[in-house]
């Protein structure tokens, strides 16, 4: 059993929050829009799927021949068929709220950069993105961040508590770890503030598993993909 | 067993999505913060939830003693507790992954109005609203739209296929009904473009199991929520 993800090349996007479940998991899949050609693919594929089409990648292709869109959706999908989620039903959809909670953050640390318009250019935006920094790091961060902070002071080393990550754990170490690529200074001084997020990052970042992964070229740069570092747009 | 629904009092909100289901599929609910009391009510209930925290409301507390948070996931365990979705795996996924797309653009909705800070007024970041407003028109609304036309193409009556409403159904009435009220020259514009969705539409506000919800006081008017008419940023 193979998957095909798809998701744009060139950035680390929404695409990683998936990558990181299958490459922790050790499950096999192809990164089908990596692959030579991969962008036009991509297109063609979009357009081709008259059954469940994807609003938008990336999704993930079974070899069932189940299409499955939404970040969110495809990580539920991947927790019950292989173990990467509590199976209890209350479990199941406590790991999925908080992975829901986290893809709202997501979306916020885009639109700092892009308030007024995914179509148009950061440039064109500049002011807008400036006022928008400030109620980012100063409100919507901590906000969050206290939330997953006072869940890990309950539930103890992972978010849905007991000795094992679940696919929440992993999507959590990939925000923190956006955020302190495009707020570098402002995450530098909020990090003592939390202290359970801040190790459970390190902790998802030396697990074992992913090792062979985060050293491999797989691992994309953030470049100009969802989290941006523009300096002006940080602060302390 | 009857749910306790937690969503603030004094607009229809993310609250609606789940009050739609719970009222067209006849199941029992007390909606807890509409009743006297019931914002102190609601604050005092956040800060004391120590086990699977909501983030923010809606959430729903199940007599069991679960509680979830997160719009599209309390529509997830009402669907496979009463039916309101496929049971099969792909249709499951399929009526969640749509769910999940029609929270984006509720999300985008609500950011043409508050494009800069939740916690700033409107007056305060109209011009930025004024920018943001006319790509939502021009670019959001219609590739929404006509996504969602694109799956009633293939799908016939009902997103999911098949002869019964399930939760995206009645989520997708809500979003059309709020954009209407938002955006009524653009919609007004929109309309013959999209006719299916149109259609699924005035399907939902004319099911004989809505009618006595439609018409009760329970069904709360738009205000200054999340979709609100403000004629300058409206156009056709």
């Amino acid at each position: 059993m193979t998957y095909d993800l798809w998701y744009w090349d060139g950035i680390p996007g929404r695409g990683e929050f998936v990558r990181l479940a299958l490459e922790a998991a050790g499950i096999a899949y192809r990164d089908r829009a990596r692959e030579p050609g991969g962008d036009e693919a991509l297109a063609r594929d979009m357009k081709a799927r008259d059954v469940h089409p994807p609003f938008a990648p990336p999704y993930l292709v079974t070899s069932e021949g189940m299409t499955i869109g939404q970040t969110a959706n495809i990580l539920l999908f991947l927790g019950e068929r292989h173990g990467l989620a509590p199976q209890d039903p209350a479990g199941r959809l406590w790991v999925h709220q908080i992975q829901l909670t986290i893809a709202d953050l997501v979306a916020e640390a885009h639109d700092v950069h892009h308030p007024i318009a995914n179509s148009l250019y950061y440039e064109d935006q500049k002011k807008e993105a400036a006022r928008r920094a400030r109620h980012f790091r100063e409100e919507r961060i901590p906000k969050f961040m206290g939330w997953f902070e006072r869940i890990l002071v309950h539930e103890g080393l992972w978010l849905a508590g007991g000795d094992r990550w679940t696919y929440a754990d992993l999507s959590l170490f990939q925000l923190i770890d956006g955020l302190r690529f495009a707020f570098p200074r402002r995450m530098a001084t909020l990090a003592g503030q939390y202290p359970k997020v801040m190790r459970l990052h390190e902790r998802v970042a030396a697990l074992p598993e992913l090792q062979a992964y985060l050293n491999s070229d797989r691992r994309l740069p953030y470049g100009d993909g969802i989290f941006r570092h523009y300096p002006e747009l940080d602060a302390a």
